[in-house]
């Protein structure tokens, strides 16, 4: 009891801490800004011998504790990895600044002017789990959108995150910004997070990062508004019109580049009128590659060695060498099994033909929509956000990789000249 | 229990109903969805015998269960009322349609192009006390913007509602859209907005209009998304640099042209150094109009005859004839004002000082922020939205006044010609 008396008004001061530097950063010149995105990458580089020692810590408290390999692998920091942040640093500060373009100022017919002014949120709560590497991404978006940032990270990297946090904590000063700009939670204790996701007084969203479990767990709790990642089930429909290589490709693509990413095709879906045409090869190229295809009983008339779907299949989310495959009618028929089966994460159709690729853009209500591309392009880097901090599965606010601009707002501004309504 | 499971059936099949029918008019044509608006606008001139017959029956019911003036006069409908309702779905009809724009679509260097669509967000719960009129512009706000509506009115008005509803199904069909575009929720039992709230795998967002206490509850229980409307604690800051006409001016309609709305001055802070040529001038405009003063001590150094301002004034929304006057030394004070005591949904400086405007623009956190024109401009209509479902105090996906444009979402869309990732 004397525990969480504690712990809750250590969060309830880094809420009111945030609130307050929210206010100085959010007015925060766009070089002021930069100049602390640049000398936090710098302080990232300059102690390398020093993080990597802190994460040598975490990572024999994990092996201690036995944390099996794929975790160890997210938690492990690299000299190659630390440069990889700091040029991510880099690349955020390059980014043009989003906060204060006003857009569609227009005048109206009672003579006063109306546009809208992108602002920041104000403070946004990261929760996260192992990589340490989101620590400073996340502090550096935040900080480019004007906001304000609490960050809790897995206890497991607790070591590492305190070492990221000093070179925030430089840069931050050298730039004039407020220390309470960034703040790592500095405690393992899980009643925290608690905490964290319902002062809505001074938390303004709330982006968890990590398991599925997690993120429904704390949407469930959170009295903070969330921005939220769930499932990734995506589709490629390789239409009859399709172009065979092009189809052969991208479904190859789609699936093999990696498994383990929310962007990862999970179910191929094919046109009757060319599964002939494109399955066997695809057949013998996810064989070759280990992918395990388990299909519809057309599918298997055509591979007769694979495994069978059943209904659970078309609602799977892998993350691993597998693969689901059923053979539709035509694009009415592949744009139902999407609604019914499909996450709205990112879906692909493989078409040459113009009306079906429109059709399919305009109607497949998914968070990224792709004609004739790899559902491996949904990523806030190669849509050229610079950085995401996650992929958004909500529709409302921000949808599909969520960069700066995704942690801003727009509010109304107002120009008259003495204008009173009548 | 078996009433309680017979609402839950019924609003789970109103709720799959919607969501069918949002696929449909997610992809109707522009042409389609105006031509429905613009049929039911017609259905309601035809029906204004019926409409008037059926609000009798609502307004008799409300005068035998001792409902109070001001909500008899939101329930009533007139032949006014009836002309104005039609001629607002007229103007939403010649709106131009938000959904299938195409933005920012630019080649990315792997190849592929990038851009994002505006899509609607599906289906939209709008739940709303005593006026019918809501229940003919929320659902051709809905319609417009390309999303299936339930609406939940109050059950005082539910004869009205019904015949309003009757309109819109002849509009519907007359324009081919599905009759499960808009359902108007058919029970006064208060389960179904219960239900209504949970169902989040049938319903996007939940629009409350109403009552405080009925927009807190609602976005407590609520698991489905909620736009949602607080508190309109709106000031005007009179900076020392003001113009004194346009000063006076402002801060007179501000206050006065409606107590009731959620736009109006609820508290007046003035510069020191100008307080002595306002506030005398000012103070009689307001006894004329009959407003109650309350002021801090140095405004009733000025003002002798005004009532104490105490603290909990500057926190009132008081939507009555009574204002807050407050002396500040700058606008620093004013804006740190504004930042404690405000709700962040319109505020105003009046200056002729180009940088003291600027800065209040940026640094103001409020929905609306406005130079020299009235907080009373903060409305739909004023700002060229066509017309609003509500203003939003809150600060992710829509804030301030929330047309059509706020009931969607952004989808991205990706380009290839057989572009895989590397």
């Amino acid at each position: 009891m004397e525990t969480a008396n504690a712990i809750e008004r250590y969060m309830l001061d880094v809420g009111r801490r945030a609130r307050a530097a929210s206010r100085v950063v959010g007015r925060a010149e766009t070089r002021t800004k930069n100049g602390a995105l640049l000398a936090i990458a710098a302080a990232l580089e300059v102690d390398e011998e020093r993080l990597l020692a802190a994460n040598r810590l975490d990572m024999d408290a994990g092996r201690a504790n036995g944390l099996d390999a794929a975790l160890l692998d997210r938690l492990e920091l690299t000299p190659k990895g630390i440069r990889a942040m700091a040029q991510g640093l880099r690349e955020i500060a390059a980014q043009p600044d989003p906060v204060g373009e006003i857009t569609g100022l227009k005048y109206r017919p009672s003579g006063i002017q109306v546009g809208q002014m992108r602002v920041p949120l104000g403070v946004i709560g990261i929760i996260y789990e192992s990589r340490p590497n989101v620590t400073a991404d996340a502090a550096a978006l935040c900080l480019k959108a004007g906001n304000a940032a609490i960050l809790r990270g897995g206890s497991e990297a607790l070591h590492s995150n305190r070492a990221i946090a000093a070179c925030i904590q430089r840069g931050l000063a050298a730039a004039g910004l407020p220390a309470d700009a960034v703040q790592v939670v500095d405690t393992a204790d899980r009643a925290a997070v608690g905490v964290l996701i319902g002062m809505a007084e001074y938390v303004d969203v709330i982006v968890p990062r990590g398991g599925k479990s997690l993120i429904e767990r704390i949407s469930r709790e959170a009295r903070v508004p969330v921005i939220k990642h769930l499932d990734g089930v995506c589709h490629v429909y390789i239409d009859d019109r399709a172009d065979p290589d092009k189809a052969v490709s991208i479904a190859y693509n789609a699936k093999t580049q990696r498994y383990g990413t929310c962007n990862t095709m999970e179910t191929l879906l094919v046109a009757t009128g060319i599964a002939g045409r494109v399955l066997p090869e695809l057949g013998r190229c996810y064989r070759e590659a280990g992918v395990e295809l388990r299909g519809c009983p057309q599918t298997r008339d055509l591979l007769p060695e694979i495994g069978v779907a059943t209904e659970e299949d078309w609602y799977a989310e892998y993350l691993a060498p597998i693969l689901a495959v059923r053979i539709v009618d035509d694009i009415d028929q592949a744009m139902d099994h999407i609604a019914v089966y499909g996450s709205a994460h990112t879906d692909a159709i493989v078409t040459e033909d113009y009306s079906r690729a429109r059709r399919f853009l305009r109607e497949v209500d998914s968070s990224s929509v792709m004609v004739n591309a790899s559902t491996r392009f949904a990523d806030g880097g190669e849509y050229g956000l610079g950085a995401e901090i996650g992929i958004s599965t909500d529709k409302l606010h921000a949808r599909g990789p969520v960069g700066a601009e995704g942690l801003t707002t727009l509010k109304f501004v107002v120009l008259g000249d003495g204008h009173v309504r009548e």
